[in-house]
């Protein structure tokens, strides 16, 4: 989260309009929902929606107001206890499993919370920022978007919890889509190649340096597996075949009973699927979402192909726009792949599991102080996704950024493409 | 919940007044709660508030409506699987951890349901209802008072998690009560006594038959163990020391490191405690509440007394009112005994930890159908308590009522009476 | 475990012989016991064989040699950690669930040990001895009778494990037996009547005092439920109605997938089960054993009748004699019941579930010291059982005699018989 | 585990010569053992010392003999069962954490089980071998090696269980060692390299294939960092300072208490650890052992330094002989560096954690068939480790050689070696 570049000076007006936008689409976000909705917390995984509201805005009270606003109030100060997430910097916090017993404060007084903040950041805006501060705060808009895409999706996983399936916004017609053909293959060569972010406009920390990688020849598919071929995946035993399978990826399977990706139910010999408009058909011209980077990586076994890294996925999209089916279109789930271009999906739809460990990059030092937990302290455990998904903020995601989860983790907009040696 | 008697014509018109008045309590009782207050699941044992709302109205739709009420219109059919608490006879059900997800239907719409069972109630108690009719409407007030209880209890230990310990009521200022004196003792002689409810008036199934028992002579205390005397047993290593303690209260111990009862928090060197009404200096001459079995016989061995059996504790309290502290008064919490009289706090204030563990009488036979399940099926592996709390609704308890927990619950309003051989 | 009779002065010889046959009978047990069959440990509940050799062994050496053998030397003082069960009046010791990772000392080092108490019990015994020391042996020996039906129990449960399925000792031909008639019952009247233990030889503590219990008429079964009983019971969907289970014990089904008793297992449609002889065939004619008091209790509600209560059982065994198919015999499983006598096999061939939770009798009271946390401490949670088992030691039961576990356990020689009332 | 280059003819003598070797090794490693010592499992992470005898035994019997000898018997139907790892392709297999129940077949009959398969392999060995037999043979040595090293690990790990702490091999002096020096420092430039083995010789699988890597400059230390140095980190609070450790790390360190290396003790204010030679004092210069991923990288951190990659350890490496500490010194713990000399302990004395997660080398593709299952399917979760270490055979290890283990893994002799950018 270190912004790898200093702020010009006349950014201060974007930044101050940057900032009201982010704030007003989290405000946005939570109009569908009940207080009894914003408290609820599915999994220790997920957090409540009231939780991801306030504690966004924690952020600009603890990282930005607090050592920048003179004269700036606490607006509550057992807030500083209840929505710190993981920052050991700034001392003790509520645990994260027991977030969903927290029915006060409420809906409305979290919400009294955001304005009382967005009031003093209104005045700090105002004034003449140093580019470190304009440097924060930059990052807890970033921030907030990152968790704009987590409220999303734990509602979705919260919502799939309660028999009556709720739908956080309403079912819509989906175009039929041409069913889509063969996959493509778009081809690499090898050589030296730099990946990481150069500095320009915003980045998180992990994201640089930008630094030379070594690749060989290869190949990449031109859009996402799609529902269709993971029926295919299914229907000739995928999720019953060990060897196709990571050793991890088997025992999950074994425990969890896996037998399709989350949130896909059978209804009268139908698959169905529960999306943030309710309960739908399966699509099977759509992106497969909702599958675990065990998953991913047996379904490319058992395709005879692999994931690629996450050098290889940068260097594939290096020249695309950075455009496609996010958050901003409202569809709020993955959308079949056109016909026509190139590489298709490779921004929005699903974040697609590379075969890359989430490891630092030659040179990479966390930033020192609280800032300085945001990342590096994850890079144990967990795989890289890139490209963006249906549930990301317009304008969040980039070539370089690095998203991560751990290999069994499915409640993400999660999918895959696949690569091969060429 | 099999009642003993045929009921008398003439009671109709007491019955619906009777079923206005526990229904209007309930929702007295949700006012204080916010949606969200009344969705929450602090832990498996509790239940949310909006469930208990929900559960106590489709005990009535499901077991008086739908087989008496021709023309009933369920209200939801999703309701009968998310609202059914054990049921078999009735058939599948939303599992019991997962009810603090349901976020929807909302706190509104359950008193939607509640109003248009209501409605439906009022047509069915202005008609001729046959005696089995109305001993079901009259268990399932009995039922609904149960969950009164509950509720307090639940809500109680919900705000307990909340670090900013919200009150349920507003605090009150508490008289300044006398110190208790020494513990005076009643003697009663042994012999055979009958025990168990005779047949007048409502009673649970598992309160008869009335049978005879033989009783040695004893003593009983004639007030309840107080804090006061909690802290000196504390302030004795009560808690440290395992000759004292059961072996499986023992193990509880090194498991979940209790050093007091539940809620009590030291701060500055006092000893608080969170109640309905917030957190509380502990008051020494109130009874002690919220401690298990397993502290309760601990204590009872310290003293160098024992706790009665369920038949002693009914014998003692035959002939005494039934008056007491109960959730009427507002209290809401146990209150010194005074200082006249003979046997004090045999009702209200706390239920009284039995050594019995909860059996069936000679003779006892579940009911057929559904409301067989109501208790008989739990007569394994808990203790009986007595004389209810002051959670407990008004009128609902008795001398012969059994509540029954496992040994290590201490969520209720639960605490001791001391005896002895005499 | 308080003897509750002074010793004769005449019984030293006695006393004496019965230490020596004890004791020697454990060293045969031992015998079919390589050092690894006798080190390990199949679960919590169950302990290595090398450890019930010792443990009774280290009971002599510090319940009686210590404080009584001038210039006792111990053999190990390792071994009060090691071997010290569960007496806290004693010190720290070895956690239980870690018994089995004990491969040193080795079997042969605990027959040293055994050795060296032996020969210092044998001067001990040849002085003079107090009526004192002279109960304490006589608890010792009871006690290590106790531990050699578990020793047998355990090492079942541990060959059981076994893909190979070893057996304990070789398998025999049994032979065929009468299909058992109908169950015939015997009528008692009801009363007033005393159990428990009247003083006269040795009895553990939880057996007295000797009281006046008040019986209601009732009925109880000539012989214990069948092999051949128990498969109609399964056959009518025993294990699949939750409303003949205690909702304990349907609980444990869900979580455990029981379908039949502890052992049993389909092998090309036949039943098998295994026993200390090995896989044998299921015995339609014999006893069932191995099933939980969840199960036993299920069965008698599915047979229309009820589990006896301890005092009913005493009651109907009283003049009995205490003969029966016990380890003594070397068959090592129960047998079934003759066509001839009254009330057959209320001694041996299973112990017999009683609806009775194990509770103190009116005015029992622990010793003081050590000995004090025999049996006392566990009156929680647990059901008695009565009669005694194909694996309990020749003369160790009596008709007062109290055995107990917790209702889920089944891997103890454990029946039942059926009552009712008259 | 696919041997990566054809076997030359004349290597057949060698190949018999090399395999009586191996399992010469193993049965000498056996001899301090007793049955139960060979039976026990004190983890499910580790295995008994007869199921590694076993196992290794079944590898040959099954892959080598089954398919090749002609006329084989099997010398127990049932191994096969009781015997496989985790080959999904060989079938059903008991499951691992019951291995320790296992205490039939005795170590006497396993040792007969190695017996019968070593003659039969000594026929194979005289005929004419294809190449493909030979490369299982070799590959089944190698197999045999490093079940060698777990067979200790996984001893020293059950021997550290025990109250009594025994002794796998008699205790012996050790030599005093100078103190080391300040950590010395290698440079290396940057630039391509290739790294991987290059198939001259004997390499697993996922040694290969041999690759290009681009490295930028790097230091790396000379020595591996000493139990002194770790005294150091912990004095200076380095289990206590939660900005030190990766977010995964610092949850073991909360759940698990971890304050030290595994197996150190506090003595009198000293420290001790647990070896396979008992309980010693903690030497200050010995290289620090069994500490996870987790605790090597807090403490590169607390350094200001960093984990090489293994890229970066195995440049180093290049060119050095693979001489050290290994197991067939028979010291069987660390040995401090020598002063001389200049890149000291790269091979021997711990395996040496690196930074880079355990992941397929570009082209890497698992063998078909079983053996494909050696490697492949464990590349999630877990981190290289590179060099051997004092329990590794002689002549297991080499530069290219990649040992792999999850990040809390404490319980093989791990330590390691500072570097940082140049």
């Amino acid at each position: 989260m270190r912004p790898t570049v200093a702020r010009k000076q006349d950014l201060r007006s974007n930044l101050a309009e940057r900032f009201r936008e982010v704030r007003a689409h989290s405000r946005r976000l939570a109009q569908p929902l009940s207080d009894a909705d914003a408290t609820a917390q599915s999994m220790p995984d997920a957090s409540p929606a009231k939780w991801h509201l306030a504690h966004t805005t924690w952020f600009f009270e603890t990282m930005v107001l607090k050592p920048n606003a003179a004269g700036y109030q606490l607006f509550d100060p057992t807030f500083n206890f209840l929505f710190n997430s993981y920052y050991e910097t700034i001392g003790e916090r509520h645990p994260r499993p027991m977030r969903g017993l927290l029915t006060r404060p409420s809906l409305e007084r979290i919400m009294d919370f955001r304005a009382h903040v967005d009031q003093a950041m209104e005045t700090l805006l105002g004034a003449d920022l140093g580019p470190e501060v304009a440097a924060l705060i930059e990052l807890g808009c970033h921030h907030e978007q990152q968790h704009q895409e987590l409220l999303l999706t734990d509602i979705l996983h919260l919502f799939a919890q309660n028999p009556t399936r709720p739908a956080y916004r309403d079912p819509e017609p989906v175009a039929v889509a041409p069913t889509p053909g063969e996959t493509g293959w778009a081809t690499f060569d090898g050589g030296i190649f730099e990946i990481g972010h150069d500095g320009s406009g915003f980045a998180f920390d992990c994201e640089g340096p930008r630094h030379q990688v070594l690749l060989q020849p290869f190949r990449i598919a031109d859009r996402l597996v799609t529902n269709g071929e993971w029926i295919s995946f299914m229907a000739d035993g995928g999720y019953r075949k060990p060897l196709l399978w990571l050793a991890d990826g088997w025992a999950q399977i074994l425990a969890h009973r896996w037998e399709a990706p989350l949130y896909w139910e059978q209804r009268d010999g139908e698959w169905w699927t529960m999306t943030l408009r309710g309960m739908q058909p399966v699509d099977p011209t759509a992106p497969v979402a909702h599958v675990s980077y065990f998953e991913a990586d047996a379904f490319a076994s058992w395709a005879g192909k692999r994931l690629p890294t996450e050098a290889e996925w940068e260097r594939a999209s290096a020249g695309l726009p950075t455009a496609g089916n996010f958050a901003g279109s409202g569809r709020l789930r993955p959308k079949p792949a056109g016909t026509e271009g190139g590489l298709k999906q490779m921004f929005g739809d699903v974040w697609e599991w590379t075969r890359s460990p989430f490891t630092p990059y030659p040179g990479f030092r966390p930033a020192e102080g609280a800032v300085g937990e945001y990342n590096g302290k994850f890079m144990c455990g967990q795989f890289v996704l890139r490209g963006g998904s249906c549930a990301t903020p317009e304008g969040h995601t980039r070539a370089t950024y690095r998203n991560f989860f751990q290999p069994d983790k499915r409640w993400q907009f999660s999918g895959l493409r696949l690569a091969e040696d060429a």
